[in-house]
This record gives C-alpha cells, sequence and structure tokens, in this order.
C-alpha cells in the first residue's frame, strides 16, 4: 500500500504517543498545533483529510468543517461539545464522536471534592505541614458528610453515577434536570435554586449547552447558604465566577471543591487565598486507566469508522 | 441541696464548655489536668470522687482507680481503649463507658483519605496554588479509584460501614480479623500480608489491642506494593512507623494517607516532605455535629449511672 492510499487523519492539538502509534500504523496522519487557520496549518491536505482527532476544549467549529471538505469524522478525547458544532456536523454528514468512558472517574472526583471541603482535608494537611500541629494547635472540627442533602443540577450519565455513590454515605439525593429523568426515582425539583435551597451539597453535573452560560449564580449560591458546599466538575463558564469568588469570600457558602474554572489555566487569586476551598487543575478524567481507556475508545472510533463499520460512540 | 450532697466527678484534662455545664448542673466538678499523679491534683477529693470523664488518650490506668479508691464509672470521649485497663476496672467494679457515635465519621474520613492520595486532589491544589497551572504546567495522571480491590484490617463497626461505603464505588471488598466477622460476606483472609498482597487500597481499622503494636510492618508494606495504597485511621502505634517512612519514600507502596502517627503530634519530617501522602491532625471524629454526639453521650453516661439507671454504651 502506497501513501497515497491510506485515508489521511488529521490530529489538532497533542496527542499521546500511544494515539499517534496507533493512527500512524493504519493512517497517513497530520499533526497540527491548536489553531484557528486549520487551512493554512495543513496547506494542500487539508482537501484530502477524511478524519480529525481533537480535544473537545478545541472542539471543531464550522471553520474548521469549512477547511475540511472531505471530512467524515471528527473524535473527540473527552465528552464536552461545547467547542464542536454538532448541528453544523450533522448537515454536512459529519459524524462527531465522544468517549464515553470517564463517567466513573468524574463522578468519584465530585465525591472526594465534597467530602475533602467538608471534612476540611487538604486544609488540615497544609496546617499540619506547616507545622502547627507539632507546635501544640488544635485543627478546628470540619462537618459531618454522611446523611445530609445533596442536589445534582443535571442528571446525566455522571450525575448517576454519583447519586450511587452518595446514597452509600446515607446521602438524601435530589436534582434538576431540564430533561427530567424518567428512569430514576430521586425527587425532581422544578428549578436549581429550589434544589439549593434544600441542599448541603449542589454538585454541578450538566453537560453544559447553548445558553447555560453562568447556570450557577448568585441567587442560587445564595438559596445554597452558609453551611452549603457547591462542587463543580462539569465546566468553569457554566458558573457566575465573580459571584461564586464573592459567595467564598463572603461566607455565603460554606466552600468549593473546583475541577473547572471559567478562564483556564487561571484560577482568580481569592481563590488560591481561600482556606474553604479545593482547587483542582482540570483532573476529573485524569488517571491513567482512563486516558487509556479515552485513547483507546477514540481511536476506536476513527479505525471503526475507516473499516466501514460506523462510529462506536457517537455523541448524540 | 448543699454541695455535699452532691455526687463528686472529676475532668482530668480539657473537656469542651458542653460538657462542662452539663456535669455542673448535677454534680460537683473537680477539673484536673492530665497527670501521672491524679491523687495529688485531687487532694482531699480523690476519696470522694465517684465519677471521671476523660479523654482516651489520657484514660484511665490501674494507678488513677488506685487513686480514686471509690471510682464507680470512667467515661471516655472516644472508643480507644489502649491506656484505659479495663479487666482491672472490671475486677474493681468500675464500668467504663465509651462513645460509640463516631464510626460513620470514621468511615468517610478513610474514604476520602484513600480518594485523595489515589486521584492526588491534596497535592494537585497545592500544585496549583503555588502557580504551576498557569505557568502553563500539566499535572501528572493519578489513579482510577472505581472497581479495585479493598483490604479491610479489623471488620469491626469502622470496618463494616466503610466495606459499605467503598461498595459503592464498584471495590471489590476483603479483610483480614483474627475475629473472624460472622454476619458480613466479604472473603476472609487468612493473614494481614495475605490481605495486603491481593489489595490495591489497605485501611487499618483494627481497634488496638494488646500485642498489637506494629501490626503493619514492613513485610506487609511489601505486600501491598509500589501501586498500594495505605491507609490509617486508627491508631499510629499500630504501625511501624520507621517501615512506613521508608516504603513511602522508597516507592515500596504508592502512597499513604495517615490521620494517626506513633508520636502525635510529631509527624516525621520525611512524610511532611512527601507529595504521595496526606497528613492529617487525627481527626477522624472531629465534626461539629459527631464531637457534639460523643459529647452528649459521655455526659448521658455518667447522668444515667447516678440517676441509678446504668451505663448507657459500657466498653465490652
Amino acid at each position: 500500500m502506497t501513501t497515497s492510499d491510506r485515508v489521511e487523519i488529521a490530529a489538532i492539538g497533542p496527542q499521546r504517543p500511544r494515539v499517534l502509534e496507533a493512527l500512524r500504523a493504519e493512517f497517513t496522519l497530520h499533526e497540527i498545533a491548536a489553531t484557528d487557520d486549520v487551512a493554512a496549518a495543513l496547506g494542500p491536505a487539508a482537501g484530502r483529510v477524511r478524519g480529525v482527532v481533537t480535544s473537545p476544549m478545541i472542539g471543531v467549529s464550522t471553520k474548521v468543517m469549512d477547511a475540511l471538505p472531505n471530512l467524515e469524522i471528527a473524535a473527540l478525547f473527552g465528552v464536552g461539545l461545547e467547542r464542536t458544532d454538532l448541528v453544523a456536523a450533522r448537515e454536512r454528514g459529519v459524524v462527531v464522536t465522544t468517549t464515553p468512558v470517564l463517567y466513573e472517574d468524574v463522578a468519584d472526583l465530585a465525591v472526594v471534592l465534597a467530602l475533602d471541603v467538608t471534612r476540611r482535608v487538604t486544609e488540615a494537611d497544609r496546617w499540619l505541614r506547616t507545622g502547627k500541629w507539632a507546635a501544640g494547635g488544635q485543627f478546628p472540627s470540619g462537618h459531618r458528610f454522611s446523611r445530609k442533602r445533596a442536589g445534582i443540577l443535571g442528571m446525566g450519565r455522571i450525575g448517576r453515577v454519583l447519586a450511587t455513590r452518595l446514597a452509600a454515605f446515607g446521602m438524601d439525593v435530589r436534582y434538576f434536570d431540564p430533561k427530567p429523568a424518567t428512569d430514576v426515582d430521586y425527587p425532581l425539583y422544578p428549578s436549581g435554586v429550589e434544589l439549593a435551597r434544600d441542599s448541603d451539597f449542589l454538585f454541578l453535573c450538566a453537560a453544559g449547552g447553548p445558553g447555560q452560560r453562568n447556570l450557577v449564580d448568585a441567587e442560587m449560591l445564595s438559596a445554597l447558604g452558609p453551611q452549603g458546599v457547591f462542587v463543580n466538575i462539569s465546566r468553569g463558564w457554566l458558573v457566575d465566577e465573580d459571584a461564586l469568588v464573592e459567595a467564598i469570600v463572603s461566607g455565603t457558602i460554606a466552600g468549593a471543591g473546583l475541577d473547572v474554572f471559567e478562564d483556564e489555566p487561571n484560577v482568580p487569586q481569592a481563590l488560591r487565598d481561600a482556606d474553604n476551598v479545593v482547587l483542582l487543575p482540570h483532573i476529573a478524567s485524569n488517571t491513567e486507566e482512563t486516558r487509556r481507556d479515552m485513547d483507546d475508545c477514540m481511536v476506536d472510533n476513527v479505525r471503526s469508522w475507516f473499516a466501514g463499520n460506523g462510529a462506536v460512540t457517537p455523541a448524540t
């Protein structure tokens, strides 16, 4: 088989060696950096590229699709669709795939964030390491985690796994979702604000669609209240970050566990100075096991498509 | 009622205002610091004291019982019995009570320690706060928590609650206990070393009795292995701390979550310098809700005893 017989694929932005090697074994692979001008970066190959692999944070916009007239499949590493135009893709017959193998890790991170903030784990570790225990200090009490009320914003696949975990801690789970889940028994609330008002923990698990910017705002945080803990393992732009910072600093809420931020990797200094928050660098799916599963899932989608067997995990 | 009609009680070591107020309302209360010479600290009152409240870390030794010839009840704030001579107490007709209302908090702390070490939460928070994310760094991957093998050393009340929590994460729970639990279905291992060899997480939940010093030693840690995480929410003296430090620093095990240490509040500097550990200042039951429940439980035992209704939660 000569190179010209091979299907041509573009990797936009970095991929791990496991992915690059698997793709190179079957396809002609063009590696380019994340760019606003995919056409220029690919040059004449742009007209031949039939598949793309990229991250959801880069995404496949209409502009990218314009630059790749023969694109058939866009395989994303992750599940976020906020930078990929699914409607435009459908119109052009481009199949978009995600890697729906990360739900457990994301739900687990939500649990540890909530537990950590409530029991003051990261704060206590910091306190101990700086020698305050050895100097005779008494670390202040945290709060009990078990048997509290957990509000889940967005009862999708992550929300469901999370609910199962929380139930084992005796948590009373309730949720809000604009599309009510017909197959779960947890009480559905009529709005996020009403959910927050009746929750000790508010977990943001929404997938994040159009019109959802600042879904969590000052009103919802105020409803959560001074004993409430907010956890975000979804997307930073779904939260009014200024309102969140204000709520954390002023005691409007008790604290927060945050894996995502509005302008990553920048985290407001007021949060970095706060003791009642745990701040993570977007690692909800960042485990060796899951990254490997996501790599394989993304590659399998491309392989399966060009073997004529269709996509394995198309986005819906 | 004159003071001399009142039952006299000694509080050895500090108690919180809630406890002091409740006891003063009904009893003549003598407050003394933790001391090796209770007789001297109490003076002539020693012969009149019929009840003691204290912490398990101070305990009620035979020497204390010798100093208090009319002691009827020793009420401990907590469940540890390593510094209280239960056999001697029985011989003298002294009832010892504990506060068995902390199991959920302790089990929850074990979960968060295991999750935190595995997902590198406290480490990532430290990394982010020092500006490494904003500077363009990529935080390394942690490991998946779900669906791993959890070994529980000591299937008592804490171990059972912990097992229920872990099962909700798809964990495969197994245990070792010199007294096999007849009412649980988890596989029983013939020894701690064999348990460690087949576990990704080793949770030390033993109550800690005579002859158990250094129950967890170099051999057991070596059996746990380089992917294994050790969690201790029990007692520091049950672990060979030198062997544990060596295992953590050398990579014999992947990491550890530790709430207790051999010589509290002193924590070896090698641990305080390590990134693969989470170090807590003995806070497993330190939540406002549970401390209040423990306060009330301790006071209720003393009250009930002197009202002629017996102890509420005697140690067995």
